[in-house]
């Protein structure tokens, strides 16, 4: 019985300086500021290495020495923070309804964070593309004006991207077979850094492992849900991709046999019952009059299936009005709504058993309305043995959570020993 | 914006040499036999490291060098191939009705197969962890009798299992909450060797990858149902285990809400409908007379819900029989049943996005029948592009892959470079 070589990659010493800058700079981002001494102290490796590696990065502008200095027993210590000054790695987020741009430097401060209205389904996708180019164009003029190197640029879509870049599918913008990354790089004038495309879930996955009140949690899901439903996965501190880079993948999941028309041709799939559009259906068909995804203030009670082509911010704003008045018909839909997207829930904390799955986008503001009854049911259906079960939460990340991964996916890659070159 | 580190550990040299050990291990077992100087060329250590750590393997009785000598330009080089002669790993698979145990040398070599009935239903469970512990210590005195070392021992049980080694549930034992790593260290006499408890799908997913026709597909997954039905996922050429160790439950499922009750309570779930047993009723029930799952050669009718107490080898190798003989019913009830099953793998595809689905069990000898009805409804369900897609295939590894997967964990971890202490 053989098998082919599947194992670590070798370590030879250049990798062995890529891992250790690496170990520097994350304790640094962790713990600054800090000493050289106590780098040492934590990470294990000698004070003679640390010195030469803090150099390297203090040449490099990632790192630099503040004035203080700490007094303990013996001489005092040069701390260390941060530096980055001279970088911002940038995140971009489509979806149906907006655009979403984000910048950061190296320590995970927000240089910028736009939102932008996009009328994504009304408009062909090339003219989607063209302001999502625009947008991007803005950011990078923006942090040269700044004096800033861009590392990369990644972009989030609500939807199936290929390995090249190509969105597949995306159900709230209609888009089928739009290539995103190419256009986009040309629009850039071929820009020597990364311009990368990915679903938009995996991104806000990455954004909550690193930033969000669960950081550090290896195993967490991110399900979010405008048109479609989709969900982001990391899992032993790394994010599933799956094969294709499809994973995630939970919107038509039937949860409702007897349910609502889909998109897909199917009833009752996750996202034609439980998704933001569908829970705004819920409560519109109620007949309690709001004004439901009729767009522009008009009321009109939504039907299974049918396609709104406005904001939903509108509608998602009404929907918590309606809750806050207590109108019982409105909480009723939101309390079923909820209820279904805890069975949807349930079969993704039963194959992935992630420690907390945290519901973003719009399902924050609708969260309390349908957390109570996701939660039970979430609770009824989990196989796995409690405690500690499965918490979840809302995101504290809001509408930015998809383009902070974006930008959090460009600092991975630096803090995993990929340095920029030396500034000219 | 700050996280707590969570970054990759620093790499010192004791690191690098395990690594690089673990590097010279893993290509010899994929490539021998094979020079030092091929070893060079492919991994890209220096030649010198290459000798250094080549003689330490041979040392510790890893690797060894053949007579044999292979003329190319310049000098004949000296071939290696893996040793680990002294040393066994060890698996064992308990399901409701087999125990299974496999050894194996570092080569992947099997040193032993067994495969004994256990009537795990109908004992209490101190009586099934007896048999446990009696076969794993005939597995241990056999590869004492051989002058081996055994490097550790990992049992795979089909149900929940906590990280302390307790098996929280198992559908097909009837057991729930039941310590089985504890009493059987101490039955062993609390060897020096790591004695582990895991989901025996993931240790058979765990064998698909080191050892099957896919092996280094970084993304597959492998279900089987006898009772219950479960998935053992490895994702980016790891496994996939989750917060807890609970990930690939996907038995309770729910697929036809107007199906056979389930026991939990619930109709229609998955392994209420597509399980093995759930198929052999489904066959029963079609009134063909098949011996069904009464036990015995006894003939009956099965119910949604029933719990056979017998042997499934019998009424699977029943089943087999009237499918091979075209009974209409027969083979439409296998039809319909791999339907369902099909649409639990598509659950499962879209969550994770493996390139590959291996059926393990007893629904390989099914899969004729099963696999096509079942591979359609993937097709029809899976969400993401075509090509690649997902493929559904059935195993080759037969009623050993848990175990093989047992034995292969721990050799895992001396492939990591987690090397055996030298021989006294």
């Amino acid at each position: 019985m053989t098998t082919t070589y599947t194992g670590p990659a070798p370590a030879d010493f250049a990798d062995v300086r890529a891992t250790n800058l690496a170990v520097v700079l994350g304790y640094v981002r962790g713990n600054a500021p800090c000493s050289r001494a106590d780098i040492a102290a934590s990470t294990g490796l000698n004070k003679a290495t640390v010195s030469s590696l803090v150099g390297e990065l203090i040449d490099r502008r990632l790192l630099r020495e503040t004035g203080l200095t700490e007094r303990r027993i013996g001489r005092p210590a040069t701390m260390i923070v941060l530096d980055g000054a001279p970088y911002a790695a940038i995140g971009l987020d489509v979806t149906a309804d907006h655009l979403t741009a984000v910048a950061m430097d190296l320590g995970g401060e927000q240089l910028l964070a736009w939102r932008r209205s996009l009328n994504g389904r009304g408009a062909p996708a090339s003219r989607s593309v063209a302001a999502i180019a625009a947008l991007a164009r803005r950011a990078l003029a923006r942090m040269h004006e700044q004096g800033r190197q861009v590392l990369g640029l990644t972009v989030g879509v609500a939807g199936l991207v290929d390995p090249a870049g190509v969105v597949r599918r995306a159900t709230g913008l209609d888009w089928r077979d739009v290539p995103l990354r190419e256009p986009l790089t040309r629009a850039l004038g071929q820009p020597t850094f990364p311009v990368t495309v990915e679903n938009g879930a995996n991104l806000a996955a990455l954004a909550e492992y690193r930033y969000g009140p669960y950081a550090g949690t290896p195993d967490l899901a991110f399900l979010h849900g405008e048109a479609g439903v989709a969900a982001g996965i990391v899992t032993g501190g790394r994010l599933l991709r799956g094969a294709g880079g499809y994973a995630g993948e939970i919107g038509h999941l039937t949860v409702d046999p007897e349910g609502p028309e889909c998109d897909c041709g199917r009833r009752g799939c996750l996202q034609a019952v439980a998704s933001v559009e569908a829970l705004i259906r819920r409560q519109s068909g109620s007949g309690q009059g709001g004004s439901g995804l009729g767009g522009s203030g008009q009321s009109g009670p939504g039907q299974g299936g049918s396609e709104p082509d406005a904001d939903l911010e509108p509608a998602v704003a009404d929907a918590v009005r309606r809750a806050r008045a207590q109108e019982p018909a409105a909480l009723a839909a939101l309390h079923e709504g909820g209820r279904r997207l805890g069975q949807g829930v349930a079969v993704l904390a039963n194959l992935v058993n992630p420690g907390v799955v945290i519901l973003g986008g719009y399902y924050v503001p609708l969260a309390p309305w349908i957390l109570p009854t996701a939660a039970e049911e979430l609770d009824r259906l989990v196989v796995a043995p409690s405690p500690p079960g499965v918490r979840l939460v809302a995101s504290a990340l809001g509408h930015d959570a998809a383009a902070i991964g974006g930008a959090a996916a460009v600092l991975d890659s630096v803090d995993a020993g990929r340095l920029p070159l030396p500034a000219a």
